[in-house]
């Protein structure tokens, strides 16, 4: 690892001058939120050697000027929704939270794109889309906390990517502060592109590792007027992975095709304090499908509904879609509630291996001892399997976490899957990338890395280690 | 420009030796075909020192690992259907035509997805997918004879961009040859992927210079059942293209809204030797559609002629699609009779912009005394403005080609457009690429080339120089 300066009173009198006293945080108590993400351990925390809020890209790049000056790590940081540790100073430095640069710029209605500030949550980006008549199709679970900066950071997917694809398809651009320090757009308000290499889909799912987004040009598609969901209750798990291929294959092009395991329902209503559906032992499959004809609409439930029913459904309600999603989107939260310290993995695999990795997962979780809950989108080959330290001693849950996560990995990749569908790799799955990816992949990132930040400043230690 | 070494006959015999002679030519007559794309002029052509037709991802990685050994250019080449001299090894070196690999590897029809060597033609990409019932929605006007490697390379875009983006949006990942000649796969048949930077992505329009495709993993949609032709005709250009805007937002979801100027009518009904529909004064918009509900199609086609009528057409037919397409997409062909030389414009700008730009276009051709036949995407952007040499000199053609070049991108640029929506960059681009673009976005592609072909041995002296 790079040998790093300190952040000296100097240097903060350098930034203070640079973007005012009341954008930079030096007190421990005010620093301490910027410590975490969800991720919970000691070795995830670190209390940041400075905090800065600034309110534009040339603040954001002030700061990475003085630091790359001074060789001491920049993290970008979101809402700190994510649970890789990605957005932690680890290795000392300086966060640049983007919360104070949360607009929405402007919604170019004629050629459907919007433009916005990083710190901007999902959910506000959504809302001002949707008040134009336009769909934002970006919706990670944690749409009503999460920045749009972070859902670019990480290519977050959420609960429209089977429709609409992840983050990284609802983007034609960012602008972006470099490891130097230099403000400049890449793509723009453009349908197509072919003028010399796509850069902004590098920064996308990079982390912070390769530039700092300042700016967020983001397509927009017209408004569908109508949603329903459609929640089948199946009596096994296995049966209710089984359906989702003939549900893909159906010809009713679902928004989303979302699975909760028996365990994660149970766990989600006593958290709720209210009664799901078939709670006792029921699998659930959501699926969403939208429209402007409600005639059609109907036609596809119907498909969907007979589907299921052929298939092993004990139940298939058209669902109170408040309800059901609050479910759905409070799984992480409610898991919590019972065991501070979990893991929250993120496989992604080809669809059509869903089945044969639940199953597996549920194999060694009773091999292990570990309590699982598994939930996800099954419509895209994404599975989070959410483990449970529960009670377990320190010592024992990361001897049964690493060995359960070893043959976890070492299933998916035979499979032809990979680790992270949209959390990313931040901290917490660093080694576990460099051990299952092709060395030659990784020795291509790392010559990206040090192309793009060669004095390794940039959110240093994650992703990948260059050295 | 790095000193490169030249193909001695002691490396042909290396080469020879690693990939058999059958897959090597050392004639002129046989390497002459490889010596130029659809770009014509001298200092756009070269006969390569070698052209080599691997059949394996291991015989590419066995010539680049000689060619990278030694420092010789290796020059990655499809069917050659570019406009931009993008596969010439205009600094010597080897040519690596893709055409030998050319198989249809495996149609995942449960996973949607499909796996095809490079030098596959994208027809036959096409035809692949439909006879599944599923579509390959890429679809460049050439792609009768491009090939899939060629439309990877340059991000083709072509008919179906406006509803289904441009080729990087159907690509999941590819297998490459790096600069070192490893053999690495990007990507694969996952939906999602937030595991590492994203390098396909990269390679996605990079045209050869940062890594030699030799497999491609390709999306799939499904086959919608029927869809239909639109062709409106306007008495100016003017008003054919102001209704663009008009039918993009009609809620109809056009697959493409395309455009012809009435030059390039006029010229297209003289090459086929066939009457086009008021081809004296007309411009034509032809809107295709597409579905699964006949009914919905019909009530869509409705829409798109209340609009068209409204707004100026002197006609709407429902076109014969074999014949309104055979003339858009002969438009090139059908130029190159009149002039052997021309100058295929490329240029993308925000959609609303499309009309300031073509009347820009069609005042700077007077200006200049240029015919320019305008045709292209005009649902996505992406102007072909076609400026035809005819008689002029090689003095005079050098001379006015510029200026009015310069004028129209300085335009282009000033409304946030840019030099390419789907053609590449290659050679013919280079230095306008270089003069109109940000400095500090050409470092970082400067520094992405430098990190992953640190010998700038990949199609050198294309989209941008290192030095």
């Amino acid at each position: 690892m790079t040998q790093y300066n300190s952040v000296t009173q100097e240097i903060i009198e350098q930034i203070v001058a640079a973007i005012g006293a009341e954008n930079v945080y030096t007190d421990e108590v005010k620093k301490e939120p910027y410590s975490h993400d969800e991720l919970v351990g000691k070795k995830y925390n670190k209390i940041p050697e400075l905090v800065v809020l600034p309110t534009t890209p040339e603040q954001v790049a002030a700061v990475v000027k003085i630091a790359n000056e001074h060789t001491i790590p920049v993290i970008a940081r979101g809402a700190g929704t994510a649970f890789t540790s990605a957005s932690v100073a680890l290795f000392g430095g300086i966060v640049i939270s983007t919360e104070r640069m949360n607009q929405i710029l402007e919604i170019d209605e004629e050629n459907m794109f919007m433009v916005v500030e990083p710190g901007a949550t999902t959910a506000t980006v959504q809302k001002a889309a949707n008040e134009k008549g336009f769909l934002y199709a970006g919706d990670p679970c944690s749409g009503d906390s999460s920045f749009i900066g972070g859902n670019i950071g990480t290519n977050a997917g959420g609960n429209k990517a089977v429709k609409y694809g992840t983050t990284r398809q609802q983007v034609a651009g960012v602008e972006i502060v470099t490891a130097e320090g230099d403000i400049v757009t890449l793509g723009g308000k453009l349908k197509k592109d072919s003028s010399g290499y796509n850069l902004f889909h590098l920064i996308i799912g990079s982390e912070g590792t390769l530039g700092i987004v300042t700016k967020c040009y983001l397509r927009l598609v017209p408004l569908p007027e109508s949603q329903m969901d459609v929640l089948a209750v199946f009596p096994s798990l296995k049966t209710a992975i089984e359906v989702v291929p003939k549900i893909m294959s159906a010809g009713v092009n679902p928004v989303c095709v979302e699975f909760m395991d028996n365990g994660s329902v149970r766990n989600c209503e006593a958290y709720l304090n209210e009664s799901l559906p078939d709670s006792e032992n029921g699998n659930y499959i959501i699926v969403s499908i939208e429209g402007d004809n409600e005639e059609l609409l109907e036609e596809q439930l119907g498909t969907i509904d007979e589907i299921c029913t052929e298939n092993g459904a004990s139940s298939v309600l058209i669902a109170d879609p408040e309800r059901i999603w609050k479910a759905r989107k409070i799984y992480a939260e409610a898991d919590r509630a019972i065991s501070i310290v979990t893991s929250m993995e993120d496989i992604v695999v080809p669809t059509t291996h869903i089945p044969e990795t639940i199953e597996t997962i549920a194999e060694l979780g009773e091999k292990y001892g570990l309590t699982i809950h598994c939930a996800g989108h099954a419509g895209d080959g994404n599975i989070h399997a959410n483990i449970l330290k529960k009670d377990l001693s320190d010592e024992e849950w990361d001897e049964k976490l690493h060995a359960i996560q070893e043959e976890i990995y070492a299933k998916v990749y035979e499979l032809g899957g990979k680790l992270s569908g949209e959390h990313g790799i931040g901290y917490k799955r660093k080694a576990v990338l460099a051990q299952y990816t092709n060395p030659v992949e990784i020795k291509l990132m790392q010559a990206v890395k040090k192309a793009l930040d060669p004095k390794n400043i940039l959110n240093p230690g994650k992703v990948i280690d260059v050295e």
